[in-house]
C-alpha cells in the first residue's frame, strides 16, 4: 500500500509499527490475489510491496509461515459467534460463514489456496491453523447438542463437522453442481442432515 | 508414449488410428500430471509428446476441450454399476468411487484440476461433462429410493447428491481435516445422512 511506511511521520493514535504490520499483511494478500502461489511468495517480494525492510518483517513474524497464517486470518475475518439458543440455529449461523469472506480478494485467493495446501506439510499446517478455530466452534455446538439431547448421543462429531462444511464449501467455492439450488444452502444442508433421509 | 506412432507398422488387431488415439490421450495425461495447467496445455505440445501431427488430433477431436473430456474420462475409468438391491448399498458403492481413480496420475491431476475449472466457462464445461454421468447414477439411486419408500418423499435429490459427494471428495482429495477417521468414510457418510442427527 504505502511505499514509505517506515519513514512516514508517526500519527497520534496509531503507532508506526502497527501501520507497518498492516502494510505487510496487505502486501501478502495483494500478492496472493494477483496470482502468486504460497510457494513462490518471498519475504523479499512482500517487503518490497509493503515498502518496508525485511528486518521489519522478521521482527514481527518468525517467517513466511507465521506471516501467512496472520494474513489469511485477516482475510477471513472473525468467525460468527454461536448464540447458544438452539443447535439448529447455531449450525446454520456457522455454515453461513463457510466460504463467505468479507474481503473481495478472498475470491481470488481461496479457490487457489485450497489445493495448494497439499503440496507441503508447511502449507498444510498453515491451512489447518486457519480452519481449526472455526472447526472448533462447530465441534462445540455439536457437543452441546449431544449434552442437551437435541442430537443423538452416538454422532461422530468430526465426521458431522465434515458433512456440514464439505457440501457448503464445495458448492460455494467450486460451484460443484450447477443443478443445486444455492438459495438458503446452509439452512437446507443443516436441516437435511438433522432430519436424515429415511422416513420417521 | 511411443514417439513414432504414425510411422509404426500396423499390428493386426489394433488399427493405427486407435494406437494414435491412445498415444494422444496418454500425452494429455502425462502433461497434466507433470504440472501443465489446462489453460497452458496446447495442441502443439500434445502432438509433440504423442509423436503425431496436429492434423491427427484434429481429425479425431474438435479441439482441446473435447480432447480433455476424453482424456479425463479415461483417467477416471468406468464408474461403478449400482446393483439395485438396497439404496444404502448402492450409495455406499457409488461413494466408494468418489475421488478414487485407478490411474496413479490422477493424484497429481485431480487436486489441481478441481479449482482450475472455475477459471473459464470452457473449463467448467469440461468438468461438468466428466462428473455429470457419475452424478446421474447417484440421482437415479436416490429417485429409486423415493419410489420404493426407502427414502422420504420430500428429499431434494440434487442437494442430497452434493451432501453425499462433498464430504467424501473434500476429505479424500484435500484431506480437509486430519481429525476425521478416514476408515470406511463412504459407509459412515451414507449411514449418518440416512439416519440423521436428531434422536428418533
Amino acid at each position: 500500500m504505502s511505499s514509505a511506511v517506515e519513514s512516514a511521520p508517526r500519527s497520534p493514535g496509531r503507532p508506526r509499527s502497527i501501520r507497518a504490520d498492516e502494510a505487510i499483511i496487505e502486501a501478502v494478500l495483494d500478492l496472493l490475489a494477483e496470482g502468486s502461489t504460497i510457494e513462490s511468495l518471498s519475504i523479499e517480494a512482500i517487503a518490497a510491496r509493503a515498502g518496508v525492510g525485511k528486518a521489519t518483517i522478521y521482527r514481527r513474524w518468525s517467517g513466511k509461515q507465521a506471516l501467512l497464517v496472520d494474513a489469511l486470518r485477516t482475510l477471513k475475518g472473525q468467525p460468527p459467534t454461536p448464540k447458544g439458543a438452539s443447535v439448529r440455529e447455531d449450525l446454520v449461523l456457522l455454515m453461513r460463514g463457510v466460504g463467505r469472506d468479507t474481503d473481495p480478494r478472498a475470491n481470488k485467493i481461496m479457490p487457489c489456496l485450497v489445493p495448494e495446501v497439499h503440496r507441503s506439510p508447511e502449507q498444510y499446517a498453515v491451512y489447518q491453523e486457519i480452519v481449526q478455530p472455526r472447526r472448533e466452534l462447530t465441534r462445540e455446538v455439536l457437543r452441546r447438542g449431544v449434552r442437551t439431547g437435541e442430537l443423538r448421543p452416538d454422532i461422530d462429531v468430526e465426521l458431522v463437522a465434515l458433512m456440514l462444511t464439505g457440501p457448503v464449501l464445495m458448492q460455494k467455492i467450486l460451484n460443484w453442481s450447477p443443478d443445486v439450488d444455492d438459495r438458503n444452502l446452509p439452512e437446507r444442508v443443516v436441516d437435511t442432515l438433522l432430519a436424515g433421509l429415511t422416513p420417521r
